[in-house]
């Protein structure tokens, strides 16, 4: 444990309270740095084009809905010191934990990504996760749409954390799946969910109908009679 | 277009008028068969645990959210004759088609899947569908978990008009993307989907973590400080 009074970058090196909370409006010009690294990780910026405004916007309405009935933002966070004991989030009480890094970590981004709640805590991930529904079990779930730490604190377990804090919620609010992606070439990553319980379903593929082929339905229905609907087939 | 006065299963042989409409809990009921059909259809009873309770508990809560703001299933049904113009149900004006069957359909349950709202009406399908949501975009989109038509009124158009009607909402709301799953074995449903205009996804897979896998993470981060969970990896 850090015997550091203060934070700062410097004492970020061994930070070992890491801590997941509720995101509120706060942390918007975090989460989209994020997911820009996210993009940029998945070399797929050329699909990025979110702003502080539309994340804020979609994503944190007012009033905001409990956590876990909508789109839901987890931020994690780590400190030197321990984190004050805060107000519970409606619905979700921070979860706090000790790590034992084995190394320092070296965060050149820890000023940038400094946590809106102060304290000298550095954000250095996120979830978002919003809940499904299976019609077989007549139950919700939830769907793990990003998962994401920076660079500097991977390798640490911190992903396990966040993806098993996402886990436990499902199973107290009484839900039945926890979902998520994962591309077939990442097989570290295939590996490392198998080892967290999930199974890797084979035989599913992903349709989606999005941009000028999504836009061509507004009207399309419009046809009187939509003849050119019902008889196309 | 029929001329009976009065609807009946001989009459619904000849049934050219369709309707898509919100569901409401007096079409519990009928959603659970299809449902079970559904199950049926692809071999996968031993998933199936669905019943009129837990499906009026969690797609029907009271006050109904408005529909496709979370999960929103959506009743295809038939008739003889011209359906009333209905009052909107709010945020969904039912689409009404007329269509030109080539042959009569011999429809064996037409009896038991009588439309709650009277009228000789049929349900034959149902779509179930709820917000998803795109970070890189920073916008919710619709996910289609299922879209089934009963085996009788097949090959007519009518899944092409659900899931039109699916589309068209997204893009009048805004919305970037719909997104559903195919099973890779099933080329005629793929084929079918892009020609619609969707892209299947060839390289994500679909991870689940679910049944005593899930439960166990119920109390992993109880443990003291969270060692087991923050030195595992």
């Amino acid at each position: 444990m850090s015997s550091a009074a203060d934070a700062s970058p410097e004492n970020l090196k061994h930070a070992v309270w890491a801590q997941i909370r509720i995101a509120d409006n706060r942390d918007v010009p975090n989460v989209c740095r994020l997911i820009r690294q996210m993009a940029e990780f998945e070399r797929l910026t050329h699909l990025f084009s979110a702003t502080e405004a539309s994340l804020s916007a979609t994503l944190f309405p007012s009033p905001a809905p409990p956590p876990f009935r909508s789109f839901t933002v987890l931020i994690l966070e780590l400190s030197p010191t321990p984190f004050p004991t805060s107000d519970a989030d409606a619905g979700f009480s921070p979860i706090v934990r000790q790590l034992h890094p084995d190394a320092p970590a070296e965060d050149a981004e820890a000023g940038e990504f400094a946590s809106p709640r102060g304290g000298g805590a550095v954000v250095v991930g996120f979830v978002l996760c919003f809940p499904n529904y299976s019609s077989f079990l007549a139950k919700p779930g939830l769907y793990v749409e990003d998962i994401f730490v920076r660079a500097a604190w991977r390798r640490r377990g911190l992903g396990r954390m966040m993806l098993a804090a996402v886990a436990r919620q499902a199973a107290l609010l009484g839900m039945g799946r926890v979902e998520w992606c994962v591309l077939d070439w990442n097989v570290n990553a295939i590996k490392f969910y198998e080892e967290m319980g999930a199974e890797v379903l084979p035989m599913w593929r992903i349709c989606r109908l999005a941009g000028p082929a999504l836009q061509a339905y507004r009207l399309q229905l419009h046809d009187k009679e939509g003849e050119a609907v019902a008889k196309e087939e």
